[in-house]
């Protein structure tokens, strides 16, 4: 008899995922796929890590990465981030420790994090997660390290771009694979929530739910128990699906499209670098905007602060040329059009 | 003393399009726009049509018409739609038309439409109503036609197409023009619902509030009362600005995206005009995917039935190619692999 249906759902989402991994790194000298699960796993074999924070996604990932590593020839490992935002967090990464150790997992490390204050809690804690989590992979020499964002988690992210309102790359959610030569990959994207869930009760793996998930004092908790399911109820129970699927094709927009403005941006200028009004004019708005933004990037405006009402602004300069002035931007950059070009710089 | 500052919105936002319109038939024999208010209009002049249905937005709008257009040298009129879904729907349509011709617009008319069951409830609807707007048009020689709907209505267009998860597209909400010709107009889809209805109330303009808009039956409906105040309650107020926001830079780059594929399709057939396989993998994905799904279209797949799954699964006879066999789309057609070429057609 095979495995529950769940646990065999999150152990070929972790496979598919590994062969990924191997294929991608065929050409170094690491050990070819073991052909039989009993094969010891040779000690300078890639080292897969997990990111674990004892939740149910978290811990049915490294159930299924403990179950799936060895018979693909490859080591697996896990770390667990405290962040020290509640009183015994200390306790519960060292049980989250022992949970892994008992998965088989080696090496297993807690990493210890103090979150700033910048972007707000939950950018605070998430930059704070990263930058432990780039430690560990360096630290072990990983050669990747697994996420366990779900499908669900995927769809709050969405939504939360949504929210913003700054276009289709702020749809685009997660992606599948990210982090500096492609470290970080997220095999449960395309996976409920409730699969995981299972997958760890059917396996009698203890999880636990982190409080954080459920205070209302955090947006995504709040779209979780009452945004998501309000809208689940209006549109039917597709919704998450389709915000997953929005985020993949989105992605896909944005990519095309910022290839397409990376092209047309040297044809744009003139022999002084600058840029020139009538040639901008000429391409399509969602690739004329995309070459704004870059140039106010490039001239120092912080990207975050950069918003689709600023290059609209910059934007009039070119379409809708009636003599207008300089236009401030963050990071005290300036555009303004003169001579028929456009100058962005520092004010 | 001025207007109050809704009537002030809601004219200008009337005053902005009525120039366009004016701008884009300044080569016609239309008379040129009139200085003084007093002036009277031309018989000859170009005619203005308010869609109305009673309700605040279009009464406001019917109100903005009515002050504005006679001041820029054009006639205003108005069209009332009877769907014929309520018991009285006559006499309401009567009593429009009584209103609209109190604002002192000319020509004023009813039509009466038969509602099919064509796409569901509100589908039929929309199809029977821009039938009798398109013979209204035609019948009064109308430049154009306004319509009421506002930022929340685009707010919740967005989300509606958020919930089909078929992408940017499908963001893009309504267009500020459509239709043939460019006919119809919005020039309330940067204005707030309430600011309509505001303008109703100080101009002491009775309005009609359709039971439809509040039926828990229409998906529209349940968005609008249930899922967009549970999105604003957990992500803010500002959220109907980004969902408008969202459909406008949406818009823009999918036209920009289908200009690529359009472009690009040209380049990737062979001397007998099939698909070639491995110069549509060296696209980017959202551009082939796009001829892909021109290319289904044109074969006879029926648009609305062809969906994102579809698409990727021809997109895999590309991207991954192990020998699958025909694959079925919507209106049956067919999509093979042959030769290095991509077969689409009528199976």
């Amino acid at each position: 008899m095979g495995p529950h249906p769940a646990v065999a759902a999150i152990r070929l989402a972790v496979r598919r995922v590994l062969h990924d991994i191997l294929t991608e790194h065929s050409d170094t000298d690491a050990p070819a796929a073991a052909p039989a699960h009993r094969t010891p796993v040779s000690p300078s074999a890639p080292l897969v890590l997990v990111a674990c924070s004892g939740g149910a996604d978290s811990m049915a990932l490294a159930s299924a990465l403990a179950f799936e590593a060895p018979r693909l020839g490859l080591r697996a490992g896990g770390v667990t981030v405290d962040h020290g935002l509640q009183s015994g967090s200390d306790t519960r990464a060292a049980d989250v420790v022992q949970r892994l150790r008992e998965l088989g997992l080696d090496p297993v490390m807690s990493a210890a994090v103090t979150v700033g204050r910048g972007g707000g809690p939950e950018a605070a804690a998430r930059d704070a997660r990263y930058a432990a989590l780039d430690a560990a992979a360096e630290h072990h020499g990983a050669t990747a390290v697994l996420l366990g964002h779900t499908r669900d988690d995927q769809a709050e992210t969405v939504l939360l771009g949504l929210a913003r309102g700054s276009g289709t790359r702020s749809l685009s959610g997660m992606a599948a694979v990210s982090g500096a030569g492609g470290r970080y990959r997220r095999p449960f994207l395309q996976l409920d929530r409730q699969t995981a869930r299972k997958a760890c009760m059917v396996q009698s793996l203890p999880v636990w739910d982190d409080p954080h998930n459920s205070d209302p004092a955090y947006t995504r908790s709040r779209l979780r128990h009452e945004g998501l399911p309000a809208l689940e109820k209006c549109l039917g129970k597709g919704v998450v699906e389709a915000l997953a699927r929005t985020a993949q094709l989105s992605r896909d927009d944005a990519d095309a499209l910022d290839a397409w403005a990376g092209q047309a941006e040297a044809g744009v200028r003139d022999a002084a670098g600058l840029l020139e009004c009538a040639k901008l004019y000429a391409l399509p708005p969602a690739v004329r905007r995309r070459i704004l933004r870059r140039a106010a990037i490039e001239a120092g405006a912080p990207a975050g602060s950069l918003f689709a009402r600023h290059i609209e602004e910059v934007d009039r300069l070119i379409t809708g040329w009636r003599g207008q002035g300089v236009i401030n931007l963050p990071g005290k950059v300036v555009a303004q059009r003169q001579g028929g070009r456009l100058v962005i710089r520092q004010g």
